[in-house]
């Protein structure tokens, strides 16, 4: 049950989201340029990312419904989503990739673990300067998501199809596309949303 | 040395803030509402829930930038925000106020750390569930905003005087208002910020 009355019906973050429309706003903005919005990472691998240190804070929710819009990038490929939460460095991804989840991997120990050696790895297999900043900003952001989701114990029912219909939707149109799903928008409307 | 190329002369968050103003202008915006918009809890104590749980996060920028906004509300008293960061349970604040800031340690270590109980002795010193909800995502958002700064190495010079000054303008103006200052507005204004 979660700790304070949320509106019913909403899985993970949308019951916090739909209960305080003004921080969900730019909460979905956020989400929006780190993930969905053109980028020289491809969304697959910016949700890879997501879903990937969601798993190391053991967020369920965040963990299956990113895990499941990368998979929605990927043609369905799900077994790829396991095999980066599992053991990434034997995945099937791009060394650029790997060099990244190093990174996002120390970000969600603390930001102090990231060393200068890292983040040299990361530019010799082609990270640019925008790409390391967004994975660290991701790998934070998330660090934040999750902790909000488990923070209010939130309702996260785990059937796994629920969630690969709705990854199939987010992938399509975005978070703030879908945040008007379920959050009341003459609240967002009066922000100017 | 900040581990990617970032503007120079800007201390902790604000380098990566005016290298990306895509992604500071959401992260201005929800710093705006969580600590600075009219609420039922006043400023001085959302600026020390997020200098608490940045002092547990070991981020030095975010201590004491925080910790001067929240001293700022307090008309200069530094040492009730050095006592609530060393122990709050015995600083002179309301017993409301440490029964949130024991909310937010737990948020800091991970959601899954808040219970139940925690939430019950909360409510019953006064707490509303807006209030809890707005702690629960306080502390999780200092816990990307603290890994923001810290995982890219920003320059965070150690001077306070620096913080002190920035601290009452901060207190004044809040976090939209000030961020002009140092974030490029041509590129905000694209995006109709």
């Amino acid at each position: 049950m979660p700790h304070i009355q949320l509106p019913e019906g909403l899985q993970g973050i949308r019951g916090p989201m739909a209960f305080r429309p003004e921080t969900a706003k730019p909460l979905n903005e956020l989400a929006e340029i780190l993930l969905h919005a053109p980028n020289s990472l491809d969304p697959a691998e910016r949700e890879l990312i997501a879903t990937y240190v969601s798993s190391l804070n053991d967020c369920y929710f965040c963990q299956t419904v990113h895990g499941a819009i990368a998979a929605a990038h990927l043609d369905g490929d799900e077994d790829l989503v396991k095999r980066v939460k599992a053991d990434f460095q034997h995945a099937g991804i791009s060394d650029k990739l790997k060099a990244l989840l190093v990174i996002a991997g120390k970000v969600q120990r603390g930001g102090k673990h990231v060393t200068a050696q890292d983040v040299e790895e990361a530019r010799k297999v082609g990270a640019t300067d925008v790409e390391i900043h967004d994975t660290v900003l991701i790998a934070a952001a998330f660090c934040m998501y999750n902790r909000y989701v488990d923070g209010l114990a939130t309702w996260q029912p785990q059937e796994e199809d629920l969630y690969r219909e709705r990854g199939k939707k987010t992938a399509r149109e975005g978070y703030v596309t879908m945040s008007k799903e379920y959050i009341p928008q003459a609240e967002l409307e009066t922000q100017g949303a």
